[in-house]
């Protein structure tokens, strides 16, 4: 029985998507979610890799000093920039984006023609071709850069015309590949999962960050003996080095459950601190 | 629904530990082991990579032709040396030894020490430490090469205090690694299990490439939505390429289950088809 809270961070509400999988997934567990929302922070995607390391590094020593048992790192720009370094850093156990799903999706296809959807900077990492073909290296895959997604998606109007047209234009490029498996990598994407699948058709399947990721948690949990009581209702809690308010406008949508206290933190002490 | 067979295959018969494990976690589904045991071929650990890369083309261009519906290389050195390029070459799907022991491994460990044994090719190989740093680069990996354990099991007396001796000098120095976690490197080891939990202690967690296989190949066959039908009672046969008499005297122990039906392949036909 181990009665530590489990950490998350994104730069945003995107992780969000990754929190309410693991909430579905570990009823029972406590989580701490870290958004490092601050203007001069978020979005981290765009920054360079050297940036969004120091960041990622000042939010993990924040939430290890909470004494979590487990960082789940719920962004895949800071995966793909920072997580090697931070495993080598703390003793607290991080994971990451990328690979659960990588391998999710190299169990799922029949085919073996694999799509992937994610932002620019991680369609440049190459981080999940290289993940599918270390377990399977003679899949095929297909990645599209969606630089539109995110910010509409943020922008609210997830039903919208423009989103639509927009997710259309990407998918067609994939469904032209021929692929019958999708990575959602990003985790902004679960929001427009249900157009997704009616643009692919059923016969495609959708992997998300969300789900795989949570998948992964549970198994660390259960395997390293640190699972809290079973039965038990766990809580979740917020904290966010942007407005709180702002954070807390946005956040409902992503999370789909009631949303507790938001702290703020001062981005000037985490950086002291860390 | 599919009804197609799994195919699996290894030099010898320590792949049975792994058709095993499978058949206790997939017994609705029916199999074809191949073991590729004439003295010519077997044992493949200590041949030259690009030998073991032919032979191991060969026995899976066997499988393929029988129309399975996922071939699971259970041998850690056709793993190591060829499983990627029959990925390439081949439609079906392949999936081997490593990567699922090393994901184990990385979420069992509390203290993020992880020792491995294995043979001295597969530890020469640094195949596990690569596989394991992937997921998480802040842990440290032990490896010890045991270049007596593999005859000492083959040749029966897995009680003996020679064999008892040699695993306790190999553990020591991974007890001395002070690891809490040890992947059990090559398909020969789950049969001194029981002496290894013993030397080790309880607080130890052994993961073995059997069961890690299993697991991989139920969630492949789950997510791909090709399981044959849940209830039935799954069938399994052999065929190997040296002398059926031995491989079935040798094979009961390994898979701790009535042997059914061996046929002989004769190597020569297989290298032609292939």
């Amino acid at each position: 029985m181990d009665a530590r809270p489990i950490g998350m961070f994104d730069s945003g509400v995107g992780g969000l998507t990754v929190l309410h999988e693991c909430l579905v997934t570990l009823p029972h567990e406590d989580f701490v979610y870290f958004g490092d929302s601050h203007p001069d922070r978020f979005p981290y995607g765009p920054k360079p890799a050297g940036v969004i390391a120091r960041f990622a590094h000042e939010v993990a020593a924040h939430l290890a000093a909470l004494d979590v048992k487990l960082i789940v790192v719920a962004c895949n720009a800071a995966t793909a920039s920072a997580l090697p370094g931070l495993q080598r850093e703390f003793a607290v156990p991080l994971i990451g984006v990328i690979t659960p799903e990588a391998h999710a999706a190299v169990q799922a296809t029949r085919t073996r023609r694999v799509g992937v959807m994610a932002t620019e900077a991680t369609v440049a990492s190459g981080r999940y071709p290289q993940a599918v073909h270390l377990l399977d290296a003679g899949i095929e895959v297909a990645q599209v850069a969606c630089p539109l997604l995110v910010p509409l998606i943020q922008s609210g109007d997830v039903h919208g015309e423009e989103l639509h047209d927009a997710a259309r234009a990407y998918a067609a490029e994939l469904k032209d590949a021929d692929v019958d498996t999708v990575i959602l990598g990003c985790t902004h994407y679960p929001l427009i999962r249900p157009m997704l699948q009616r643009i692919f058709g059923r016969g495609v399947t959708l992997i998300t960050s969300a789900e795989e990721i949570a998948r992964e948690a549970a198994d660390t949990v259960a395997r390293r003996g640190v699972s809290n009581e079973p039965g038990r209702e766990g809580t979740y809690r917020f904290m966010c080095t942007g407005d709180p308010g702002a954070f807390r406008e946005v956040a409902g949508r992503f999370l789909q459950l009631p949303l507790t206290e938001v702290e703020r933190v001062d981005p000037a002490a985490l950086a002291v601190a860390a």
